[in-house]
């Protein structure tokens, strides 16, 4: 198949094995503990027992629009998961639910719980309201990673019947449509990629051009029901919300519903990727630019707002009421891999870094049963995680990309060896017509040392990229001991030469504590920086404080210390200093004072705990950005 | 009648003529620009044709739930204007809509235009969300208003056969009910003391007492309805969106709908005041308390959240995202001028000015024909006035608070004339016995100095009371030219002699520029400063400044002068000095940075405005609290 664009090609899941002290035990977590618990919840809500279609009108607990899609997800970790490591138990389970989804799919393909017991007669009639498009998406993913995973094809053939009927309604000469939930379009690659029928990447590229094109189809589908468009009521930015106020190839701005949005560009990244198409890599680019320029937290959250849980203004950052919700960050790494796979462009691989380390973390506890769905960058101390929520998509989201971590490791182009992560791993792939494994020994994110042994059955010239992120700002490359001098191109170092079996390269990069501020048209952290080191950020939690900690200012000067403190958290770097608390007098009966007047700070000591790692103690206030002094 | 709790009580409007360089132009704009307007809105909204009842199912635009308390506060507000200013065309106005109500009032007395001609089945059905009781609330306002300016009973006795009515159906024995939204206690208070007739006040005191108890009554009206309580779906803490938690003397916390809120304490304060209800009374003092030195915006708004035009926890006090809706603001007004009458302490009349200088008056542009309905503290130049809203309680408000500016400024009790607020005026009132008449010369709010010429048919022993302002840290008293030593009790500085008429009494207070800081539990304020002046807040606003003006920082040491500019803003004391604006370089491809590698910051010039002035030129970013450099 055609890799018109792409200049590398991730590793699957099965050509990388991870053993890396920071992920590993978080992945065993997500096995052992998050994978079996959402399937609980899936159960114990109705999500499984719904896929019976026993449902009758009268009934409680109807199926909802997206339970399908939570369900999906789901077998899409359970899959990856099985890749990694069998699991007899498990795979009973996913196969029982692949054989409810085979039994709940209809004569004619169509495959969605509520839309045939809950209101059969209103199938395919709001594409922009009610998900279906996206749950099918969902299905398509999971029956990918299911035959990837496991070589069955009893849900991929399922999947694949499915897409045929949604190809039969949709498209050129039959109905106009596209979702309102993106999702199908990067699922429809995928299917495309892993059987090699071209009409299923013809159908993902009709819901992409098709989406924001006059006359309006959210107009006419509403009409067709009977009622009014909403931007009749709303105004026509409302169509920003589904990103369809444009068609796709002119927008340059990231909006509207943050998960949406990301959703839509990984797909369209997926078919420039496929078709070589240049204008709709443009617009990719100019929407990455966008997001990553003007439109990131530095936990690399995206989504600013609650309200549509949307994407703000170019730098509309807020702190404490950001949304970032744990599928948007989700979305972000999606996008950024099939960028960087296209741009050869360590910054698009800083920013898929800097969401796994942080924004993406955080959504989940370090027991791995409960989960933010938002990810706010400051709380007053009533900000928890949950076991669930009804609408459930970030804690299956979760457990698939932790079970997948492997693919995001690496690259293989036809003359290179990429590694993009910093995770001790082996991985097995074809470079320069040969076989290479690479053996990776790290103990990333908590110090910058990295060494890389290459196996080879004989000597191969290639080239071995390696990441250098955007925060290492000193760092040095040895080839068997040996400094090597190396150039960096578009954020990778690059050591071309002729491998032999047993050739070690070590990077070692300086890992210091950093002060980082934002641009200053973010307005919020004007006069703040945040505490970060490497990869990761960090944030003061209350409990390692007596001032509150959303008082406390760090002086410019003052110096932080890193140590690796094993008996926090489960064992985490902690940066450690000196701070200012406001003197705590002269407050009686007053809420505002004159400056002057206010007592001179007093050093209190302060320990800062990576960010992703919060809310996992005693419940209390965060803070990510502090108050220079 | 009793005023067993009352130290003193506020001169009636006609007892005020104002003559001040700061007010009285707002208040002529108010008289000649607001009013008619909107009337012309209430007209063109079909609010005013909604009175004829002649609405039927299936014709447009049926009269809406709230429609009747717009019009109500519009004749509230016209009825205060005719009392200072005869005007022959608003009184016809005025009396046509007084004619209209008193046509549109059913025979048992009811009168609401919606549960007339378009839900007539539904009346009283519905306590909680459909207003009935509220719109009651504001028509019986209207009617007092009314009344008191022209002496007329036309609208009175409508408004007073409506209390009758309403009065026959609520109460002990009768049906149980209270409103969703609180306005009709307040009102009662007033209709009572117009009236002298107990019934009204005994109603305003069964709503209030019934509120919050148990069983629930709006658990108990949904039931009636045939619906699922509110709060088995969303936990018991929505209640506190209606102040209805609990029984409103246990309450100790504001919480919930913020215009609610502060009518419902307005209504406690009034009863308090009335029957001496020292445990009522003690909780009016605990609410205020807490709204004072918790929830209090520096410029007097309240209702920190959007979510719910809400109150926040204690010390959430975001300020892009404050929401500090005009009629909260008015409000707190309402309740500050209760609370000072009754506790003749000047710390709630500093909050009554900080409002009225600052988050009341930033309501209405200075051409009196737009308005904001959310008063944020920072802006990145996308909010701006407008001329009326759907939901239309804001500009009506605005103009009935304006035409009964006169009755904020003095207060008289048997021994003591209080002067409140510093607005030059003449006023007359009764005390000791005699009458007393106080013309009152000032700049203020541009300028400290006061002076007072105290007008008696023959010398009269009394006190004269001048309240010293919070913000105030250095004032001297003379009479007639020779400095007097006066003690400070609470909040007003007394003058107890003899006085002959014609003595003057002037007050000098400095008033120097400051930077006031906020509590450091207001996390979002931390490092940061407001400028202010006397008692008003001032921001910076974009087009009064080359950089960002949200990256500048205001160093602690530099000079900030003030000068009064007589072509900005229709002539207003502005502030000038040096900031720092951020080194715009080396953002290229950064959105975040070592904050050591940031350039030195620029001295910038800047001008800060008055607050409430802002939004009154060209469209742009504004900031309240400064970064401290």
């Amino acid at each position: 198949m055609a890799l018109a664009n792409r200049k590398m090609q991730p590793l699957a899941l099965a050509q990388v094995r991870i053993a890396d002290g920071f992920w590993r035990p978080r992945l065993d977590v997500n096995r052992t503990a998050s994978i079996p618990h959402i399937y609980a919840l899936l159960k114990k809500t109705g999500r499984l027992d719904a896929l019976r279609l026993a449902w009758k009108p009268g009934d409680e607990n109807p199926p909802h629009i997206f339970w399908d899609s939570d369900t999906a997800k789901w077998l899409e970790a359970a899959s990856y998961s099985l890749a990694a490591c069998p699991d007899a138990a498990l795979e009973k389970h996913a196969d029982a639910v692949i054989d409810l989804l085979a039994k709940a799919q209809q004569p004619d393909g169509y495959l969605n719980v509520h839309f045939t017991v809950v209101e059969p007669d209103r199938r395919w009639t709001n594409l922009r309201d009610w998900h279906e498009l996206y749950c099918a998406g969902h299905l398509i993913e999971a029956g990918v990673a299911h035959f990837e995973a496991t070589g069955k094809r009893t849900l991929l053939d399922t999947v694949c019947r499915y897409a045929d009927h949604i190809d039969s309604v949709f498209g050129p000469g039959k109905r106009t449509g596209y979702p309102g939930h993106e999702e199908i379009e990067l699922a429809l690659a995928k299917l495309y990629r892993v059987t090699d029928e071209e009409r299923y990447l013809r159908l993902a590229e009709y819901f992409i051009d098709e989406r924001g094109r006059r006359p309006h189809f959210f107009d006419e589908e509403a009409e067709a029901r009977g009622e009014q468009p909403l931007r009749h009521r709303q105004g026509d930015r409302s169509l920003e919300y589904w990103q369809t106020h444009l068609p796709v190839r002119e927008q340059s701005e990231v909006v509207g519903h943050a998960v949406r949005a990301m959703y839509l560009y990984s797909g369209m990244a997926d078919l420039a990727a496929e078709t070589g198409d240049e204008p709709l890599l443009a617009a990719c680019r100019r929407l990455w630019q966008n997001v990553a320029l003007r439109k990131l937290y530095i936990t690399g959250g995206v989504g600013a707002r609650h309200g549509g849980e949307s994407f703000g203004r170019n730098h509309e950052l807020p702190n404490e009421s950001a949304y970032a919700e744990t599928c948007a960050a989700i979305g972000l790494v999606f996008f950024a891999h099939r960028m960087f796979q296209t741009e050869a462009d360590g910054a698009c691989a800083d920013v898929m870094e800097r969401a796994l380390y942080n924004g993406v973390l955080s959504g989940i506890s370090l027991d791995g049963r409960k989960f933010f769905y938002v990810n706010p960058l400051a709380s007053a101390g009533d900000h928890h995680r949950r076991p669930f929520f009804g609408c459930a998509c970030c804690p299956p989201n979760l457990a698939r990309l932790l079970a997948s971590l492997g693919t995001y490791v690496y690259s293989a182009s036809d003359d290179a060896f990429y590694v993009h992560l910093y995770v001790a791993s082996q991985a097995t792939a074809e470079v320069a017509g040969r076989k290479v494994a690479v053996t990776q020994e790290t103990d990333y994110p908590w110090n910058g040392d990295v060494a890389l042994v290459i196996g080879l059955d004989r000597s191969a010239k290639f080239s071995l990229r390696l990441r250098v992120p955007g925060w290492c700002r000193k760092f040095t490359v040895a080839v068997n001991g040996k400094r090597a001098a190396v150039r960096v191109t578009k954020g990778y170092a690059t050591l071309r030469r002729v491998w032999k079996d047993g050739d070690t390269v070590t990077l070692a990069m300086a890992m210091p504590v950093e002060r980082v501020a934002a641009h200053p048209a973010v307005a919020e952290d004007m006069g703040r920086v945040a505490i970060t080191r490497g990869p990761i950020v960090y944030c003061l939690e209350q409990c390692d404080h007596r001032a509150p900690v959303r008082s406390i200012a760090l002086p410019d000067m003052t110096r932080l210390t890193a140590r690796f403190a094993r008996r926090i958290l489960g064992g985490c770097v902690v940066i450690e200093g000196s701070g200012l608390a406001p003197a705590p007098s002269g407050w009686k009966g007053n809420l505002y004072r004159r400056a002057a007047d206010l007592g001179a700070p007093r050093p209190t000591k302060i320990r800062a705990i990576p960010y992703f790692l919060w809310d996992n103690r005693k419940a209390g206030a965060m803070t990510v950005w502090l108050p220079r002094a």
